[in-house]
């Protein structure tokens, strides 16, 4: 059976490249889209066919339209999408930045009493994501472990919010771990940020994109995992992903790598 | 309780490094070791504790002796050894190589039967063991995959072992893939290897020790694994790893990342 | 005083970038372009202010327009391009590809007889450049090489131009050098390509872009040069740096490396 | 002509280094050692031939007896020793720690007096002389800048002598460069180290031993020096290298990478 899909900000930049990918797969349908300044002579010009219904607000959707709410809107609107779908019974998918912790707390809270299914995922590049499982998974046997990420010089915050999310993945799961206490820098600050021990640094060079290495160092050995992002583009693979899946699970879970 | 080991091959330079191991560790016991060379006023020089049995013959064996036989012996006697443990109770790890797969799949079949656990590794080092399970597991999502293995110049034989068995893994589980039929080559055998599809790269340099690479790409991302073993020490984490998971397991298991 | 530069090819994709690369510089100033379809109406598209010549053909060109001949055409006209330029006193700059190791000989022996500098470059990155020159310095201290290059999976020949360059620089000034006539491969073809002793691996992989490693090995350590392109932009780096320098030759040079 | 080497600290770990590769090479000789503690019965344990002069006293020295002082001693007695080697005529190449900025300054300017060549190399590792070249030379080319150094976890310093001798290098050569005063950072210290606007970031993991990454970005490209050291062994193919160049000489130059 088809799964039918609503686009939640299908005329924004990674709303366009969503529509693109689930017009391409063949086990899931786009039967709605919610585009709030999108006009129906824009159909075409936004590849939607002639099937798909074109919402401009929110309170008039249907919600037998479809299984899944895919959602690439803005934080401002993200909060009100996830709980209209859940409370219509569709199993939200989402790339919107924005949520708080509690926010998430309660629409997780939510979809368990409703047994519905869900996705929020801060990144859905599967690189970055695999990433982020393999790091957790390998800290149980290698407790000693350092992250450099490198972006552009243009990026003005750091670390990255994949590196943060790495740090804390790997928190949850290392054994006590101590640092070196006695260690002395002859430079300020070159043993870089420390997240519970962790350490985290941040390149920021022209030229780069955005890219990330976990470096993990036991008796005589090493292992590295490295992750780069060249285009936007890379994050619909995950999103096709979170597609085949989120119809299976029964509550919604923060992070595409714990439904891997 | 403590967990009992016998180590055959206790003598050898793996055998030797075992031994500290299991000295060093809280929850198992060296309780005896096979060492057909070595005589009595060895045992301080082969770090036995005065309550270790010293068998320099295996028809000697007590099988109560041990719960686990840890086998770094010699290719030649390697099968003998574990169809004795089998045969008597006692769950084997095995680091030795030199199994045939016609004796691999005898000695698993033997074990199903008897409920009795083992692990047998080609290689220990967790780093390699991890780089393997990633592999096979982020092939599911990037069936595009090479793999680079650099090792010192004095190695004669290409590809390493551990860079044959990654590819092995991934060839199990990666989509249907096709290749480049099409890809002219102006330079004989520059793209290397091919294992199923798969393509494989040999470095030999001097400096370098034993390090591989499986790289992945996906449209706008790539992500990359690497292990760097600079010494057999390192060997030892995963032989850890083995003897605290080896008697919760039913049969003999082929490839420490099986039981990760 | 300002030094002339006249554009061949100024309306193609490298041209335009060259055009707003020349229009940023404070030493050097546009005063001619060659764009054998471009129109009037098209100058200001073309980001020609009012004061540069716009050429549909090069039999009409004043050879006291411009000091230099800046020149990214077509295979088809590179030659008679630059024999035009050393006949006409201008110092050619050549991105173009497509010249014979004949033709470029021939452009070399004119331009000595007139004293008359240039430079033709197959890559005007800096990052591949400074690699090539790089690798040639470290082969005399380090004999032992191989080269990873990396592109593309729609990249349909092998190995890449800077590989095979910086393999043939390599060969050149490398000290006499024996490799392993005793190494068993159980895969074919696993040490990859074979440039008179240097060993060249080439992989494909979507995702990736174009990047070049040359690995050194020696007693005890190893140096890893390494060059990422991930824009055709980078070309004009390069470009810089030659027109900084070309009216300071007085012969016509191949290769962006040997004017650094 | 044979060149003749006197090596002080012969009796060292990397005198016996020394003294070793001295015995190996052709157009070299060893003729002298100076090693306070060592006896006449330890010539055969100290690799030292029949006709090697063995002085336990630097006064007791013949200055004919050698042309280059291959100094491997100690912090206390270099400055001494070297000031020795320079009033008797010998060429000294230094691989000894402990000279301060000014008894450097001292030892050059006497050098330049008497026009006698000399090497002083705080790292002898051919692997990290021509990345501290490179680096130097790639950074006018690429302003953009930023160094990752890696050790074992019982390196108790940070950042490495050879991260800060190649910030110091860089520095003096690069562009007039203006970081992003803007930046934002949500884990303290994540940017590292800062050197005159050089970003520096130290890693210190167990397997590790001591490696070093130049990162270069500019607009649509990178470049990355990296050097690993597994060995002090390494460091003997630079000494070499000294003692093949130091007669051309006619000062005391600090830093092989400037005699290359």
């Amino acid at each position: 059976m088809m799964k039918k899909v609503l686009i939640a900000g299908a005329a924004g930049a990674m709303g366009q490249k969503a529509v693109a990918l689930v017009n391409s797969l063949t086990d899931v349908e786009l039967t709605a889209v919610l585009a709030p300044h999108a006009t129906a002579d824009q159909r075409a010009q936004l590849q939607l066919g002639p099937q798909v219904k074109l919402y401009q607000d929110r309170a008039q959707i249907d919600p037998k339209v479809a299984d899944i709410w895919l959602d690439f809107t803005v934080p401002a609107a993200v909060y009100e999408n996830v709980r209209f779908a859940l409370d219509h019974g569709m199993a939200p998918v989402v790339g919107t930045t924005g949520l708080t912790d509690e926010q998430e707390a309660q629409l997780v809270a939510e979809s368990k009493e409703k047994h519905l299914g869900g996705v929020i995922a801060p990144n859905f590049g599967m690189s970055a994501v695999l990433l982020m499982k393999f790091a957790r998974e390998a800290a149980k046997y290698f407790p000693d472990v350092e992250i450099i990420e490198m972006h552009h010089a243009d990026k003005k915050d750091a670390p990255s919010g994949t590196a943060l999310s790495t740090a804390k993945l790997i928190d949850q799961v290392r054994p006590k771990h101590e640092s070196s206490p006695d260690e002395v820098t002859t430079l300020d600050h070159v043993r870089g940020g420390d997240y519970h021990g962790i350490k985290v640094h941040s390149v920021r060079l022209p030229g780069y994109v955005a890219h990330e290495q976990v470096l993990f160092g036991g008796t005589g050995e090493a292992l590295t995992l490295r992750q780069d992002s060249f285009d936007r583009q890379s994050f619909m693979s995950g999103v096709k992903v979170a597609l085949e899946k989120v119809l299976d699970l029964d509550e919604l879970v923060i992070g595409l790598e714990n439904i891997l």
